[in-house]
């Protein structure tokens, strides 16, 4: 099951960090972007050149020291459909390297388009009658808004392709209390969004006790993780919020459980960009990558 | 404002239908996807040219009889980057042929990744320091459930860009209920989202008194829609869940004002899939498209 080989490979490489491939062409290495626009000019095509070479270099650099990664559909999405390609690829590359691939899009919407989007990223769509993966992603991350019947069609791929969820509880985000917090009947709004996702997971639990459908908590909200920790027995969580957003190593050890499992903690410009900071100057931007790659590891394992 | 053109176009056609581009291969007419595959084969460009010579007929068809369209970018983006690709000539495609068009993304991120996906959509992306619009859709749907931290990008692009949101307030399927209809101090879930959209549009309103900033709200639910309806009095409403879904024209009239105005009314299947059925049997699908949506515009009009 997905959600083993995930909690295996961390185990293997004492590592919860997930890598959130964000990339902003402005955290690409100038000798990237110039060739790229030698090649190809302003354009989206050199974009896609310039975010998969400079992407190649991060994977390469940390798929021995981390077990997953995390590419933000957004940051390609921005660039039209040369930027979807190049997400696509970079799902490929990631797998290909023997990386987990968390396929961050916060899809949803009512079933029967939720399927779309389920084929289109955890299965297999039907192209005049032929079925084909568009994508191979591990684990998406999705939104339950629209509530339980927007969530099979993602289930039902689940259970056909192996594949597992990340859906949002809590986000990291400030505002996210605006909705997520609000109380029903003496429950916070994620308490029960985390009753429903425990329950949609209890189908999908493998050998370490944890579920293939996990959840969104935010580093940025201890108290509500060690709430939902407690609530969530089954549940494995995806957190952002590290670094940059402002979460520190003390701050994610309440989403862990007693064997400093059940969750592993996204770190995107801390990793992709570090060798713009001070700390990591005069690495490559791969070497610097590693390099704190390995740093969170030591911050995160002494924390746990 | 943008919200205006919608309106006067309303006005102009007799008409508060928006036509779903919401393609599946099975909908498209043997000769186009044959065509396509001796073209291309059993490939996604292949996909790519049977849905945009299937939507450019449509579009053709029913450009002067309804005032927009909504394509939903799942069933596009199934079909991976080249679906990505003919969604976004399809939205072109549209808006040269005079029609407004409502891109049904349902993106929703922190604010950070919020401002990538509203750059993609209705706003601008800097490739190399040179500003491009990769989509150019007037209005796009989104989720609500961050908070509102998250929308903040998204307005920043309709104040910059005259542009137009459909926030999700009560959507058209069954389990819509479960987060949606939950009761916050006296008051449903889906009232409150609506207090935040209220808000949101206040600086948005047009010569109509209704703002660019508007709310999905299901045609299956009447009774919300009236409540929402008096609730939300310069909140324009995307009405899904007519025709295919169950909802009928009278439950459609609790979502406009006294003027029978205040929403837009979405119908895919029963439009773009018309011909397949016995009562437009004979047509071509474009023929039955255009007969469906004047159909659809009489349904409507006895209704308000």
């Amino acid at each position: 099951m997905i959600i083993d080989r995930l909690i295996d490979r961390i185990i293997e490489l004492k590592n919860p960090t997930v890598v959130g491939l964000d990339p902003r062409i402005d955290y690409i290495p100038e000798d990237i972007t110039k060739d790229a626009q030698n090649r190809y000019g302003n354009t989206s095509i050199a974009v896609k050149y310039a975010l998969l070479a400079y992407n190649r270099g991060i994977i390469d650099a940390i798929c021995d020291v981390v077990p997953a990664v995390k590419p933000q559909v957004a940051f390609y999405e921005q660039f039209g459909a040369e930027g979807m390609d190049a997400y696509f690829q970079t799902v490929s590359y990631a797998k290909a390297a023997g990386l987990i691939v968390i396929g961050d899009i916060k899809r949803s919407d009512i079933a029967s388009t939720a399927e779309a989007y389920s084929d289109a990223h955890i299965g297999e769509t039907d192209v005049f009658g032929q079925k084909m993966a568009f994508s191979d992603t591990d684990f998406i991350t999705i939104n339950p808004f629209l509530g339980a019947d927007s969530i099979e069609p993602f289930l039902k791929n689940c259970k056909d392709f192996d594949k597992g969820l990340f859906i949002l509880v809590k986000t990291s985000n400030k505002g996210s209390g605006d909705f997520q917090d609000l109380i029903v009947d003496g429950k916070h709004l994620y308490e029960i969004c985390g009753e429903y996702v425990e329950k949609w997971g209890a189908d999908f639990r493998g050998q370490h006790g944890y579920s293939s459908i996990g959840a969104v908590v935010g580093a940025t909200h201890p108290e509500v993780a060690a709430k939902l920790r407690a609530q969530m027995p089954h549940t494995f969580f995806l957190v952002p919020g590290y670094g940059a957003q402002g979460g520190g190593a003390a701050d994610i050890a309440a989403s862990f459980d007693k064997n400093g499992l059940g969750a592993i903690v996204n770190n995107s410009r801390g990793i992709i960009a570090a060798y713009k900071t001070e700390k990591y100057k005069g690495m490559t931007y791969a070497e610097a990558a590693r390099a704190a790659a390995l740093d969170m590891k030591e911050d995160l394992g002494q924390a746990l």
